[in-house]
């Protein structure tokens, strides 16, 4: 039976480090600073924004929410967002998707100055990113999260064979970057690529990351055994319940480690948030902070 | 046995497009400008220039060299570029690589302005490139001219695996971005993967391109019998001859297709350059220039 690689566990040590490495920069004066936009009332987006807010008050990051109306403006948006670019008390500017029609929201995203990009989505970061440029800059932060769950599980990457699915700006293609920077062989598949080509490089690879949404695709016959497998989907069924990429039952047995849903990648993403904001706040103020995934 | 990809008969095609685009610009009072910084008297890189203004010329577009000398600051270098950054008679601005010692090539590169980094080098434009935005930014010559090879060529991509062999900024990263946009199915090798993993994988290949100057890494047997095979790499032997990395006498006759070397990659990433050079001049003039590779 596989390690059961505890994505809650794993995410409450970021969150200590990061509480650590606050109170570090609390003692020079720095506080490091998150501003998250919310525009309209959208349900989920709002718990999420409230899940932020309590997350970082917790480690002692300042959060403050900007609540707009589902009316407000682009210009409004826009003026809100060049006004905290400004701002030396914030260093990470979110802005929480989606966001109403009449405001485009890659527009919005592409104002926020790349140093305060804490979800590492303007182009200027993934340029740096897939360049894998030398220094700092913001990475979005699931696949982020993903790297330290592998690393915490001490799975090998350097001269293995990754295989991702799914290519999404926010978790496929970013991913793909990190783990070709970690010397893996990667593979990017998508919803155009052949099921039999996938089941055919699906079951050739040592880690398969699915990010698809589609409720049980990854399956046992896909996985090599020894395999590491991290799910990244969930779904909500009909029933109520929630079901990721991978049939956990059946493959488990087979995986050398695999992430649950829940309590795999999910709960990694808010604490890879705060982790960044407390790195964009060293790097505004040029502190050096202790080496981080090592030792949590 | 394979169809032999002409690149000099593609790049020949794509210049005269250039001439006759050129043509419709300069119409319009548009003269589509080209700078070239060359730094020092590297003779390879001098040849190599005095071939990018011939070329230039012969189409129409205007461009300037700029050579300065061996002993030049960056200061020197920087206040050059920021100056064509601001001309309006240039739409492109080439820094000849390799820069000498004093000078942070990297850091003069991003000082091009992104609408005129005619290598596509720039942050903004390779973050542009791999979240496969919309709208037009230069990319990467070399790539470039591989995806019209194979366009030219017609070679399907969409469904297909191709393995990319080699993860340099200059081809085998944004070529993998370039081939995922064309919903092909993308794997990106390098020096660290297993030498039995890279067998395996280009086994599998529909489309395979190397870029990675081992002469004849990809062999006969490395090959699946009816592969499009793209050979990036060109290295001089001992006795004074061109190799490329493909041992293409061995894998010819089991390809659907292959580029030949010299004369397939090679006589392609100049006459991009110029079709990159015109198509920033549009971009600069709100122009729209007739859909390209599909006519030439």
């Amino acid at each position: 039976m596989a390690e059961i690689i505890d994505g809650r566990a794993i995410a409450q040590r970021v969150r200590a480090q990061v509480a650590t490495q606050t109170q570090r920069l609390l003692a020079e004066n720095i506080i490091p600073g998150l501003a998250v936009i919310l525009v309209g009332n959208d349900p989920a987006s709002e718990i999420y924004v409230r899940n932020k807010e309590r997350a970082a008050a917790k480690t002692g990051i300042h959060s403050e929410t900007f609540k707009l109306s589902a009316t407000t403006t682009e210009a409004e948006v826009l003026a809100l967002i060049q006004r905290l670019n400004h701002d030396a008390s914030i260093d990470a500017i979110l802005l929480q998707s989606p966001v109403p029609g009449q405001i485009n929201e890659q527009a919005m995203q592409d104002a926020i100055a790349p140093e305060k990009d804490v979800d590492g989505f303007n182009p200027t970061n993934i340029g740096k990113l897939f360049a894998n440029r030398a220094g700092y800059y913001p990475v979005a932060n699931t696949p982020k999260g993903i790297m330290t769950l592998l690393e915490q599980a001490h799975v090998e990457l350097a001269q293995r064979l990754v295989v991702i699915l799914g290519r999404s700006n926010l978790v496929g293609r970013p991913l793909f970057a990190l783990m070709e920077a970690q010397n893996a062989s990667v593979v990017l598949l998508h919803r155009f690529t052949p099921d039999d080509l996938r089941h055919q490089l699906l079951q050739q690879a040592d880690v398969i990351i699915s990010a698809t949404g589609v409720p049980k695709l990854v399956r046992a016959d896909d996985v090599k055994a020894g395999a590491t497998v991290i799910d990244v989907g969930i779904t909500r069924l009909a029933d109520g319940s929630l079901q990721g990429d991978v049939d956990f039952e059946a493959v488990a047995p087979k995986a050398q480690a695999i992430t649950p849903v829940p309590g795999g990648v999910g709960p990694m993403t808010i604490a890879t948030l705060l982790q960044t904001t407390v790195e964009l706040a060293a790097e505004h103020h040029q502190v050096e902070l202790e080496a981080g995934w090592q030792n949590i």
